[in-house]
């Protein structure tokens, strides 16, 4: 088997789905992206979605392997959850097969809080073994996003998670509350909406309460205070100026002390992130941004899928 | 002029206008309600919106006077905000009149907290004069609903109040996220409804992070834990428990003990209120649900529009 045709790793999610070809060393060699989501897709639907998401790859004879919501009950074979603490190898060791076709479905993991409260993932935990570190002590993973996650992971096990609903809860504030009429989005104003947005980062850091604060992105415009294209990015500075706050003490009551933390997401995302970490004084590294492939790679290595032609740098 | 036809009182809204016409003595004897609130009218329309709420009481030959939306830059005539502290008596110093038409409004209040976020009222400020009782001592008024408002009220004056948006966030949460995916609203499940409500509102109490602790909508319901006839009292205990929490830091950060709270609202919304009150030994008592229209009453007798028969009970 020559490099290039080792693995196809596809990185299933709500909205769409990214397929990538691996070759026997775990890098990336090509990617196809299909608006082609477990919510996109009829139920019995999901082998005509995967024949158009792989396109002529899927006459390639070699293993195919797949994260994210289409193992969930929505998805097309339900992959129950692993309960945290858990290592990320069991990962491997917990594919399920979707019957009668030549794919292998990743689990999600849960946690469950003092108070009783379970939390859920399903996709990041392999983009968190794909760019975690073997051996590593004690790191705090942010996958920012609609529902933002913060992951502990301590020597390949993940010790416990968190979800905050700041992505989607913008949207929804935006797009369908009161906050959205004083907003437009124009031409933009210049430098302004950077400073808009460090200005909501700095309320959210605070100690206000966000069934209070978010009606700030009202007011501060109504006196005129905040340019009507600037309620956007100040309300983004204030949800994740709040999750940084609230996350951090989550980790402090971890004993963690989340001065350092390893960002995966998309550079535009990681960049509104990285201004509030510098404003803490936490030193965010931006992790791999194919970790979700890299990730998928390691588990078809452990289950002994493929053969790694060698270490991955 | 006999009792009947003293004043014409109008409680304007964003949504819907609810007119009064009260008695000499400041009793209402009848009321009119229409889907006429200022996000309902046109611009330029509000005379004839006017006289459909009214119909053959625009004949009568008295003062009329409203408060609420009506009096924003969005409304008929904008009555600018009067700045807090401030003694309510001043709102009858500070009517506008609409041009050419009888017709006097009531501006509303603006405070400004420690950290220079503006927040601001239009409407409760006459629901709490028409609810407070004249020469009390520090008074806290709590109005729920879309933005829930608590008022700090002391010898007349509103000291300083706060808004929470809990009321629409719960709807936008249900409506427009991943939330109300797993909400249904069947034939409801007997008692569940309220021990929902009363699990939301205990995780609402305690210190988590509210961007998580609303993912508990679904999380629970995932693990089998919330009936999807459930999910919506769980978030209304939810986001009602933490109000309440962050209101009352907020009463004890101006030094009220609040341990007594005066409700002003409709039935319903007012019951959920009662339960998270019982729960933190808040006594808490229920207000003139006429509150607006006796509010009202007493700015149009402080601006000398009418004279009272007799003093009110």
């Amino acid at each position: 088997m020559t490099p290039g045709t080792a693995l196809v790793a596809i990185d299933w999610g709500t909205t769409s789905a990214r397929a990538y070809r691996l070759d026997g060393a775990g890098c990336v060699v090509d990617t196809r992206v299909a608006p082609l989501g477990v919510s996109q897709v009829e139920a019995g639907r999901f082998a005509d979605a995967l024949a158009a998401l792989l396109g002529d790859w899927a006459a390639l004879p070699i293993p195919r392997i797949a994260c994210g919501m289409i193992g969930s009950r929505q998805g097309w074979v339900e992959a129950p959850y692993l309960d945290c603490p858990v290592a990320l190898a069991a990962l491997a060791d917990a594919l399920v097969p979707v019957p009668g076709v030549r794919l292998l479905v990743v689990p999600g993991l849960r946690s469950r809080d003092a108070g009783g409260m379970p939390d859920v993932m399903r996709g990041e935990e392999t983009q968190v073994l794909g760019a975690a570190v073997a051996d590593a002590g004690p790191t705090l993973f942010v996958l920012p996003g609609t529902h933002s996650k913060w992951v502990y992971v301590d020597q390949g096990r993940v010790v416990d998670f968190v979800t905050y609903m700041t992505g989607e809860l913008w949207h929804v504030l935006l797009q369908n509350s009161i906050l959205g009429r004083l907003a437009s989005t124009g031409a933009g104003s210049g430098g302004s909406a950077t400073s808009a947005f460090q200005r909501g980062a700095t309320r959210g850091a605070g100690s206000g309460s966000v069934l209070h604060d978010v009606f700030g992105a009202r007011t501060h415009a109504l006196v005129g205070e905040l340019d009507g294209d600037d309620v956007a990015d100040w309300l983004s500075g204030l949800l994740i100026g709040r999750e940084v706050r609230d996350a951090r003490q989550w980790a402090h009551r971890h004993g963690l002390d989340a001065s350092r933390v390893h960002v995966v997401g998309d550079d535009a995302l990681v960049a509104r992130y990285a201004a509030v970490f510098r404003a803490c004084d936490v030193a965010a590294v931006h992790a791999d941004r194919c970790a979700a492939a890299f990730g998928l790679w390691r588990i078809a290595v452990q289950a002994g899928l493929v053969h790694s032609d060698q270490d991955h740098p």
